[in-house]
C-alpha cells in the first residue's frame, strides 16, 4: 500500500494542507480561511473539513494516511501537542490541537511542533539542507526564528524552546528587544528591526533618499531599505550592511555551538537577494576565526510558500520512524 | 558476565587510566608519565602496559572488558580516531590512536573523543548533569572548552568541531583572541584572559593591591585576581565581574540556541567558587529575556579531578550502546 502523509500549516489567517507520498512529493494542497475568532472547535472542523477534501481530491482514503504534521505558532506544549496560547488566535487556550486534529478528529497519530521548527524541517528533509545532517536555519521576517538540526534530528531544548536564535546577543548593551534583552540580533537584523533602524537613523537627522518614502507612507518596509540601499543611498547601504554584520555574528557564533554545513536564511527579507546573501558571507569571512578554513555554506531557503505544509508532511514522516506519531 | 571498561585520559604530562563497571563506577585508576617526546609508539605501549596493569590489579580480564574511552587534546578526526596533530605531543601527526590503543593494542573496540567532550560526557552520565537530557558543559582554563548534550547525545557538528564554545563571540569588535577573531568569550572569561584583563588594567595606569603581587611575580594567576576580589579591591572586582557578565551573556545565548536545563562550569577557574558561580548567575537574570521565567541550573561540575577517566569510560558504554564502538 502506498503510505501518505498529511502536512497542516496552521497560520491565523489561513490553513493550508498539503498531501505528500513517502517522498513527501506534494500530491495536492488547499487553503482554507482560518477562522481564528471562531474559536478552536470551528478551526479544527474547518481543518477536519478541508483534510477530507483534499483526500478525495487526491483519490487516497483516509486507510493509506500514515499520519499528520501540524505546525503552528507557540507558545505550545509540543510534547503534549497543546496550544497554550496564540497571539493570532486569542481563543486558542492550552488547546489539546494534536489529538483534536490526529487521533480524534481524523482516527490518525499526528506531531505538533513550532512553525519555525517545521520551515526547518522542510528545508532539512528535501530544501536547501537536503543530504547533510547539520543545519542551521533562520527566519527573518517581522521577528527572526530558528531551527537547529543536529545529528539528523530537530533540537528541541529541555521544554521545547530550543532554537530561539533571534535572541542570541550580539551587541551587549545594544537596542531593546521585545523579549526584555538588550542586543538581541533580532532587535537589529529582522525584517522590522532593519526598517526600524532606518526610521531611527532619520528621526535621529540623517539624510536618506527613504525621507520621502517614510513621509509619504508613515512608515518603511525592509524592501524600501534594501531598494534604496541597491540604489546607492548612503543611509540605507549602512542599514542594510549592519543587518549583514549583526546575521554574520549570529552564524559565526553558532557555528561554532552546533558546526552545520549548511545556514539557510528563509523568510521574506530573503527578497533582498544578493543584496542581503553576499553582504552576509562578505563579514561572516570577516569576523571567522583563522585557526581553520569553514567548510559551511551560508545560502537562501529553497522551498517558498509551501515551506510550512512541506515541512509538516515531511516532520509526520519523520515522526513516524522514529516512532513518536501519537 | 560482568561487564567493565577502560577510560583513558591521555595528556601531555600524564596518561591517568580508569577502570569501570557497567555503572561506572571506578573500580581502579592508575597513571603513568606520558613520554611525549619518545613518539606516538612509545606512549601507546605505555598506554597498553598501564591498562593491562590496571585490570590485573584490579582482578578482571580482558574478556570482561567491553570497550575503551580515549579523550585527547584535538584537533582530530574522531569519526576516524586519528590524532591531527598535538601542541603538547609534537610527534603525533594523523596518529590513528583509537585502533592503536582499540582493536590492534587490546583487542578491544574503542572511540576517540576530544577531552571537553569527555568531561561534558562524564558530568551528563554520572556528574552535574546526571538525570537530564539537555546540557551545556564549560570548562574554565588557559581557554574556554564546551561541550553540548542534546536529546541526550554529545553533539559532533559536521566536522567534529561543535561545541567550540569558548569562540563564540560576546562583545564584537573586542579583545582579540589567539583564535584570530575579536570578541570570543575566551578572551575575556578564561583563566588566562580574567589575569590577562588585570595586567592590562594595571599597565593602563590602574591602582589595585595586585600590583605588588604582578611585581613579585612578574604574571598574575586567575586565583591572584579572586583572592584579591574577595578582599574588597576594586579593580579586582572589576575584572572578576566582567568574567561574570561575559560567562552570563554567553549562558543567555546559548539557553536560546540549545535550551539545557543544566549549565555546568568546570576547570581549575571554578575554585573562586560563590565569587565566581553567585555573579554568574547574578548577571545571567539581569541579561535574560522577560518573555517567560527560564528553568535552568546553573552550577559547578562535581567530578573533579578523575573527569578525564570518568568520562571516557561512560562514553566508551554509551558509544557501546549506540553500536558506535569501532
Amino acid at each position: 500500500m502506498t503510505e501518505y502523509y498529511l502536512g497542516v500549516d496552521l497560520g491565523g489567517t489561513n490553513i493550508k494542507i498539503g498531501c505528500f507520498d513517502s517522498d513527501i512529493n506534494l500530491i495536492g494542497k488547499t487553503s482554507v480561511p482560518t477562522g481564528a475568532k471562531m474559536g478552536p472547535e470551528v478551526v479544527v472542523e474547518r481543518i477536519l473539513g478541508a483534510a477530507r477534501g483534499l483526500l478525495e481530491d487526491s483519490a487516497i482514503t483516509l486507510d493509506e494516511v500514515v499520519g499528520v504534521g501540524i505546525g503552528t505558532p507557540g507558545p505550545a506544549d509540543y510534547a503534549a501537542g497543546i496550544v497554550i496560547r496564540s497571539t493570532n488566535m486569542p481563543k486558542f487556550k492550552n488547546t489539546p490541537l494534536r489529538d483534536m486534529i490526529g487521533r480524534e478528529g481524523l482516527g490518525k497519530p499526528a506531531i505538533l511542533e513550532n512553525d519555525a521548527n517545521v520551515a526547518c524541517w522542510g528545508e532539512f528533509a528535501v530544501g536547501a539542507g537536503k543530504g547533510v545532517s547539520e543545519m542551521l536555519f533562520f527566519t527573518l521576517g517581522a521577528g527572526i526564528g530558528g531551527g537547529i538540526v543536529c545529528n539528523g534530528d530537530l533540537v528541541r531544548g529541555a521544554h521545547g524552546n530550543a532554537a530561539e536564535l533571534g535572541h542570541v546577543i550580539v551587541y551587549p548593551g545594544g537596542r531593546r528587544c521585545n523579549c526584555g534583552q538588550r542586543g538581541c540580533v533580532e532587535a537589529y537584523a529582522s525584517a522590522n528591526s532593519t526598517a526600524a533602524r532606518a526610521v531611527d537613523a532619520i528621526g535621529a537627522g540623517g539624510d536618506s533618499t527613504l525621507k520621502s518614502v517614510l513621509e509619504r507612507n508613515g512608515e518603511l518596509t525592509s524592501r524600501d531599505v534594501y531598494e534604496h540601499s541597491d540604489a546607492g543611498d548612503p543611509l540605507a547601504r549602512e542599514i542594510t550592511e549592519g543587518t549583514a554584520e549583526a546575521l554574520a555574528l549570529l552564524c559565526v557564533s553558532m557555528l561554532h555551538a552546533t558546526e552545520p554545513s549548511k545556514i539557510v536564511f528563509s523568510g521574506g527579507m530573503i527578497g533582498a537577494g544578493e543584496s542581503l546573501l553576499g553582504r552576509v558571507r562578505h563579514h561572516f569571512q570577516e569576523q571567522i576565526w583563522t585557526l581553520k578554513e569553514e567548510r559551511v555554506d551560508i545560502c537562501f531557503a529553497t522551498l517558498g510558500e509551501d515551506t510550512g505544509i512541506i515541512g509538516a508532511g515531511a516532520l509526520a514522516k519523520h515522526a513516524g520512524e522514529q516512532g513518536k506519531l501519537v
